[in-house]
């Protein structure tokens, strides 16, 4: 999807997650690269994206680092307050991958396996998680879709719904605090954030969960909901074409198929006209692995 | 578009405008081919169209047919009553290519400058052209799309915008032309169908105009405005699949880029944030081209 756009507007892809922010640098001595080198440092790295959304002010669930042995002292008195704690590495993980809850007496052994530099994160009793969907022209302009709700099990998102059940001033909080990550890196194109939405009686409205420099799996509705769609926004955003509209005439649920799920993808034509169906031509199934994703639209409720 | 989708779903696509029916025939002998070589005689051909049509009993423009210099006696008198007429090649003509208005004058000379058979076609006093556009599964069941009022200059199509202003009974009345159309052929996959709208004290108050046995221009605000496009439905009815939804979400206006007109698609983006931009990727800018549209979609008017 995304590359058929761009080749069409004269952009090269490629996947970054494993490429370096030194590389970013070197090629952006001879060309545009969006997203910046900044970018990649932050979102591939859960220390460095502490210690940036740490920097802007933003609120981040309470967490401790762990980046050489000496650090699971402090890490443990971390955890005897915070109660629940889920151990990530800080790199390359993704999709549950490379994260695992962990009790006190299991810390410092989880710690060695993992083998690398990780955080340690409270587990937040946060009422739900909704993202933001942003998109960033050169210039600095920023459009928004409306945030989704989204429902993971196992650290997978298995489903994304539009509206999210937040006022429109929450959904408003949560864009000004895109606005600033988005600004902070000098973004250009489709930015996703995460936020866990606190109880009510909470301080502190919302939490930000991790940063998605990219188009983002919860966005995939605005393929069949929205006038322009996060896809072609990116790339419009990234050749220095004018954003179109993220107005959303529909509301949508978005359900990834996830390792054998994609099997049903007959019945699921078969059963409900009104599906739309994507599936992503991956090679192999694997358990959790996202296969392609429904999407249902409806009238949009009446306020 | 139409590609994409084919070769996701294991179909071969070619353009058959000139392929002859016989080589349908061949093929067929080794592997289905939609649309069937019954199809590609009677859309190739005018004459044969027309007289598909009329063994039907539908109602089509009063024509003379021209095969041979002898027919020309039998097409002046037509012309004559007719008073105003368009002398069409019965084949390879299209977005009024090989076709011109002929007074009783020119007749002989127009019909030998084509050097070919031609049908001779009395002009209609009609309000308006509307087109079905309907796809039809291998078991024979059918959906329609909502039918749009079609603009066109120069016989070429400049604009369709849906709904058309026809009553929900006109445009039963124009489905059920093309469920006989499409039955009678056998057809599979996305059918269009061209049809005059004629004034309120005619007798008739629809008459065909033409047969396009594929995705159909007057279509192309499927892909913005339903659930499920022209373009994936044609190959789902191809590939076997089951139909996805014809449903309409939004009211549409598509507008054809013809020639000069692309030079101007970065002004429409920056205009029209809410206008879908389609380009075609043609190596060359021709007068009347077609080389790309653009959809504007808005919220359904109430009834």
């Amino acid at each position: 999807m995304l590359a058929q756009f761009a080749s069409a507007c004269g952009v090269v892809t490629f996947e970054f997650e494993n490429v370096p922010a030194a590389t970013f640098r070197m090629i952006a001595r001879h060309s545009p690269v969006r997203p910046c080198a900044r970018t990649a440092e932050v979102a591939q790295d859960r220390i460095a994206e502490k210690r940036f959304l740490t920097s802007l002010g933003l609120p981040i669930a309470p967490h401790a680092t762990l980046e050489c042995e000496e650090d699971l002292v402090a890490a443990a008195a971390f955890l005897a307050s915070a109660g629940r704690a889920i151990l990530k590495r800080a790199r390359n993980g993704y999709d549950g991958k490379g994260q695992s809850r962990v009790a006190s007496a299991e810390l410092e052994e989880s710690y060695k396996a993992f083998g690398c530099p990780c955080v340690l994160e409270a587990i937040l009793p946060f009422k739900t998680e909704i993202s933001v969907i942003a998109v960033r022209e050169a210039s600095g302009a920023m459009q928004f879709y409306d945030c989704p709700e989204n429902n993971h099990a196992g650290g997978i998102l298995r489903s994304s719904e539009v509206p999210a059940p937040i006022s429109p001033e929450l959904q408003s909080a949560a864009q000004s605090i895109t606005e600033r990550i988005a600004a902070a890196l000098g973004y250009v194109g489709v930015l996703g954030v995460e936020l866990f939405v606190m109880p009510e009686d909470d301080a502190v409205p919302l939490r930000v969960n991790e940063i998605a420099p990219r188009v983002h799996n919860s966005g995939h509705w605005t393929l069949d909901a929205c006038i322009i769609s996060q896809f072609e926004n990116h790339i419009r955003a990234v050749a220095g074409w004018p954003l179109g509209s993220t107005n959303r005439h529909s509301d949508a649920t978005m359900t990834n198929l996830l390792g054998d799920d994609v099997r049903a993808w007959r019945d699921i034509l078969q059963n409900d006209p009104s599906a739309s169906l994507y599936l992503y031509g991956k090679s192999s199934i694997r358990a959790g692995r996202k296969l392609g994703h429904v999407t249902r639209i409806q009238p949009r409720k009446k306020k």
